[in-house]
């Protein structure tokens, strides 16, 4: 069977079905990071990945060979395709797509040794600054309504490549969270005629106790209502929906907050596995008009969630979370301050 | 700190702040099966446990001594604390309410040897008839509006023990994801005059392809939008909102389902882990009027979701899922077809 999503009214979430990802009930087993064998994301291992998409190489390097810093290469089991027609079709009451979209990983440095926060800053914004090239690339297929990248480290996050990498989903919906994000950020606009993230940033810096770090374009803090210990939110001074709109400065400023958050969480936490999540407003779509407001009311924002343990039946039944540690206190540690 | 709920108005999720679960930072283990120590769930053992709240107990037994089938008591890590008044408060854009709630743990067998569907059918019908129970007492609670039954079976499902229990939780607050499935099922009663769950059997047993089997009382199924590989629906015939509506006979039917779910999970997936998920509608409240029609438009239900992986950075941050496995293919496996 070829990839589609599906959605039933009753979860109202939408499914990849990515049969190719798989081939027996059997090979369920639980992530493994690789070693030993070879490093297929390494330089000099180029012809073990798809074709690259997209690399910042030196000037006299060739594609697919050695002498890049970053590289896009399509997902080698992508959850979606990224060849043929969008069709959208009713079947009962459920709904089906075809399962047209990108997946692409970004692979953020030659060498399989490194994590993402130790590079230099100089390198982390290249990593950055790819991100937002896919963006404007991958913008220009009009099948496409929204543009989500993540990374997974660690097999408690679901991980399961070692070398430092994220991942590219480009979608031609928008996800049921994001949806909803949306609408909370459009109707608190409406009610107050101030954006939630400019409301929610004020708050933080005001109270401060959440508060880890700031420089000139962004602001580090863990949310009031953290769903995970030592759940980390990054936001932008500029207030803008699209990542795509930072500056090579901007990227750079968050380059800068990004390392220093993945170090601090390193030190306190002793290298926990974490997803990083960017949020970005959907792409500018006919589809995406009855999020019209969102030029003015949403915000572009990062997300770090470390993973300690399996979501388990409470969080999958109810979408409410059990956290153990208060923000305030996973702030303290964050700030290298004596817990109180 | 004490337990309390959190609410920010951008995620719109509930986060219960159990700071007791854990001492420090360096606690976040990975789950692990405890094995070799004393387990304290076993009979004989009963004073390592809190007091009981119920049991299902021989004639001449004493609580809190051997000579139970089935045994109730508080978590000894409680996310939320029993005593004390319910205080819900703003706190600038933020929510706050106290950390009031049931947390109980149902120890289904005395044998800690034994998995529920080791059990004969009707010593499951036990288990299930004291879901039943707990939820008739915890409902002359007035502080609560919510309870919902859950069970976490393996490391990947995230248990902690291997002593087959499920746990409980009653709650001062109708959880996101219960109020999405209620608001959608309320839309289409209005829209349709019919159950959004009666329309969803009425499809799926006249489609058949993800049919799994069905008693006098209950419907196995794969549903059409799985999230998870091998993931299963358990519909009643007699639409009811509440599951504390169950008669005898239906819980004896549901025994003998559920028993015949997980044998085929185990024999077809080689013991999954997995999660049990009991949805029942709202407790009848004043705060719960706003959905008044659930009384005819709501159906509890089970949900029995194997976990392979863990939930990586593409669901955190979307609530959309991959799966790679059809729903199709899982009910013709399950059903003990040979694959198309």
């Amino acid at each position: 069977m070829t990839p589609e999503f599906r959605r039933d009214p009753l979860h109202h979430v939408w499914v990849a079905f990515a049969p190719e990802r798989q081939r027996r009930p059997q090979d369920f087993l639980p992530p493994t990071l690789q070693g030993g064998t070879l490093d297929p994301f390494a330089e000099g291992n180029e012809r073990l990945t798809p074709p690259e998409v997209y690399a910042i190489r030196e000037e006299d390097s060739k594609p697919n060979e050695g002498g890049w810093r970053v590289r896009v290469v399509p997902n080698r089991y992508p959850a979606m395709r990224i060849e043929g027609q969008l069709v959208s079709s009713p079947e009962g009451l459920y709904d089906r797509m075809t399962g047209i979209g990108a997946h692409e990983v970004i692979i953020e440095t030659p060498d399989g040794d490194l994590a993402l926060e130790e590079l230099p800053v100089n390198a982390i914004a290249a990593v950055l600054a790819t991100y937002r090239e896919r963006i404007v690339d991958l913008d220009r297929d009009h099948r496409f309504q929204h543009i989500y990248i993540f990374k997974n480290v660690g097999p408690s996050a679901g991980a399961s490549l070692a070398h430092a990498h994220s991942q590219l989903v480009a979608l031609p919906l928008i996800p049921s969270f994001v949806e909803g994000k949306l609408a909370r950020a459009r109707d608190h606009f409406i009610a107050k005629q101030r954006s939630l993230f400019s409301d929610i940033l004020h708050s933080e810096r005001a109270e401060g106790s959440r508060l880890i770090a700031e420089n000139d374009s962004f602001v580090i803090f863990c949310p009031f209502a953290s769903r995970f210990p030592f759940e980390l939110a990054i936001f932008p001074k500029r207030h803008h929906p699209d990542y795509a709109s930072c500056t090579p400065d901007e990227l750079e400023d968050l380059a800068e907050v990004l390392r220093f958050a993945l170090q601090r969480l390193n030190e306190v936490l002793e290298n926990p596995g974490y997803n990083l999540l960017l949020h970005t407003a959907p792409l500018r779509r006919p589809h995406t008009e009855r999020f019209a407001t969102t030029r003015y009311d949403y915000c572009w924002h990062l997300e770090i969630v470390p993973r300690f343990s399996s979501m388990a039946g409470f969080e999958i039944g109810t979408g409410a979370y059990i956290n153990t540690v208060y923000p305030e206190d996973a702030a303290r540690a964050l700030r290298g301050e004596e817990p109180s």
